[in-house]
């Protein structure tokens, strides 16, 4: 079974293509020497696209919050200086102008995925959109947001399955590994698997990407983190360095057998 | 168990003071008869707070997405002439200054639980806030967004339970009854049900309503319109106007008992 | 709303005829002298039918699974002693005869609503049966596996609603208060609410057990322990005797109101 | 990341070896000649295990039960035919002995994965045991179920992830792709995983068997039928036989890749 998605540019990178692209970087960009060293390990794992948090959405208003601007601006800066496209989360209209100046992907967050006038505004600018699917939301829901940003004019909509909410408690949310196939087929989108969020636990990541890619994924979505353990969010879940060089050659052999 | 919650003013009416009240009205504003003749009905019924959907959050970008600012004009119009505080939601940070000029009270609705620019935006306000529980939200969540207003400076917080989403499927969700008393002791702030939303259906809004004060809730909220089979959104789980009439009136009988 | 159902006999008790039932007794029954201080405090609050588990259905084999036969031969005797009908769980088919000797009505847990073997051999005899939801299954299977019972013969049947598995952490269980009217109009059978499993937490059986009975429900089941922080199994959810006391006569109150 | 798990013979086929087993067969098994055709295929498709369905646990007593003893003994004669060990479920203790005259493996089914009774039972005879996971029992309740036959002195364990109840409706159930790693690493038992129960789709077969190989399963197991759209039972989510052919040829090449 294979399914023909729509083809979407990320700088020049092409999502749908066949060749599987890993998006890695760290759940928070906590400053620009963290972020060089991730930046260096992703070029040395062939990683296709530079990811970093810095509008961080958190349950908690005390929680830590993200740099905002200042993150946006690392990002750029970085993603520049080591030739990579980079994506980061908006979580407000009133952030896309700013976005747009420092990111050539933007995403929408889990919890943003009914934002539906943040959705209707990325459907009116020039940058392919990376939207998670809500850990409450069905495919079909999910598929409808999508077409919230495609009715504005932008059609290159990149899917993000990152795990849904169970009753399951060993893993923070459940890994729906069935809604690849159907997104693709039934949306006709690119389909990236975060593994990361979906489990909450490092010791799962590879198993879960690579069952991501046999289920026909067109990628695969990391946290990375020079010292996981001292990160300011989601350290359990993130791979070291030398963790991401290792999963990505994996990966990369799985995905050119 | 009698446990206290702060009191909540909306305009004339106080929430939380051990009289519940009733909030009532259409899903979708959709004209100014129909909300006059809503209207009418409430004021017989006794109903404390007028409600009317003006930005409408719906899953597929194809369905119909409320009257927006013309129908918070109607809705302020109408609460003025009837004597009524009005309540309505809004789900953008750009919305709340348009919206102070018309309403008492302001909604968050499910969809934007997790919307936290939204909900700091309406910590800087002077107006009562009704949050309403995300369908996939735990009551630790739920009662964390709720931090996100008080921590700006406004604690005039209402909750809204309104069903989670849950396997069972002859009902739209699952209403938590137990997230009433939960929610009231463990986060002290007055609690209303929905039963509307909760089953989506109009043969369980009489056994919910009276359930939910039974639990212990400050309020219901009901959706009424006079031609349910004809309403724009939510028929299937609307009163008609004699129905509101006449549950009004049980749910009267009994929290004065 | 007043859906009239079939009435249950159990022994002089009769259940579904518009004065609730409370059903009462411990989670385990542990040995004769703390049976007999729950049995005379359920005389001085009026309780209909004594509960006690003596097959306990335990996730690990390593917890105490109950006294068996000989808890079955307790609670005959002290029903007997005290007056009062006795209602315990079996949990195979070999059970059901000896159950027989001991019983006036026969539950089937949570665990066994799909044990269709069982369900059919209870269709085979002259007793009451009370029926518990499974925890993952929808009200419609809940329907279907009481037909297992009826179509064999016996339609003495009478469901308990004890709270399904969702996402909430907060409660053990979610209480599905909807599905007492549901069960009820589209069943017709009595329905009981059992507190204490859905929710877990003593603090929450009021609340739950007052909205079970404004939703409509034909009884109340709670689980006492003389002494529940002492209690085999499932003490953080069970009434002390004083607290029995208090719940049932506030139960009475409401009902009779 | 590679696991070792127990090894566990199935007549001559070996599970948790390291090279994956197929097991298929027909949802039920409905006669002689159905069951031939497909133990035909099974051995063109080099599948290890012929598996059929006797005693069938069904939602409603209405629904098609199965051919009980007589199943049983058309799938002994077939496998002994085609030289395939075979497997069927027993839902109650009394099946176990007549079971065991007729298989090489017995299988418990989600619905009996808390039959504790059945368990133990299973727990005492010298046969292999396919348990597989409640539809909404957490991978820590598995293992205990699995503990309730390993206690016996019964540790020839495999265990079968066929997906998780969740709110998603356009699949069956959600195959929790996590749960293979998690219950061979925690547990220790080879885990097999079945795409058909899980996604109720013909069309999602391929993407999840490869996704559970990919994920580390000790093997897949296939609804077969020679006429999918005729079958008494599951038909919308079986293979046809040459879709067996094609898809176990596809299976056999990934894993000796």
């Amino acid at each position: 079974m294979s399914v023909e998605v729509r083809l979407v540019e990320v700088g020049k990178v092409t999502i749908g293509g066949g060749e599987p692209v890993i998006i890695a970087g760290p759940c928070s960009v906590e400053g620009l020497d963290m972020l060089r060293a991730v930046a260096a390990a992703a070029v040395e794992a062939e990683v296709s696209i530079l990811r970093g948090g810095t509008y961080k959405p958190r349950t908690s208003p005390y929680s830590f919050q993200g740099l905002g601007l200042e993150g946006l601006q690392l990002l750029g800066q970085v993603g520049r200086e080591f030739g990579l496209p980079v994506v980061s989360e908006v979580v407000a209209v009133e952030q896309v102008d700013t976005a747009l100046e420092y990111l050539d992907m933007i995403q929408v967050g889990a919890r943003n995925m009914h934002n539906f006038p943040l959705l209707s505004a990325l459907g009116g600018v020039d940058r392919p959109v990376l939207l998670k699917r809500g850990f409450m939301a069905t495919v079909e829901e999910w598929l409808m947001a999508a077409e919230y940003i495609v009715k504005e004019g932008n059609d290159r909509v990149v899917l993000c399955e990152r795990g849904i909410r169970t009753f399951e408690h060993w893993t923070r949310n459940t890994l729906d590994i069935s809604a690849v196939p159907l997104a693709r087929m039934l949306g006709g989108y690119p389909v990236i698997v975060d593994p990361c969020h979906a489990s909450g636990r490092r010791d799962l990541l590879e198993p879960l990407a690579l069952a991501g890619l046999a289920a026909g994924a067109d990628g695969i979505m990391l946290e990375v983190h020079p010292d996981p353990d001292k990160a300011l969010s989601d350290g359990g879940q993130s791979l070291s360095i030398p963790g991401l060089v290792e999963l990505a050659g994996k990966l990369k052999r799985v995905s050119t057998n």
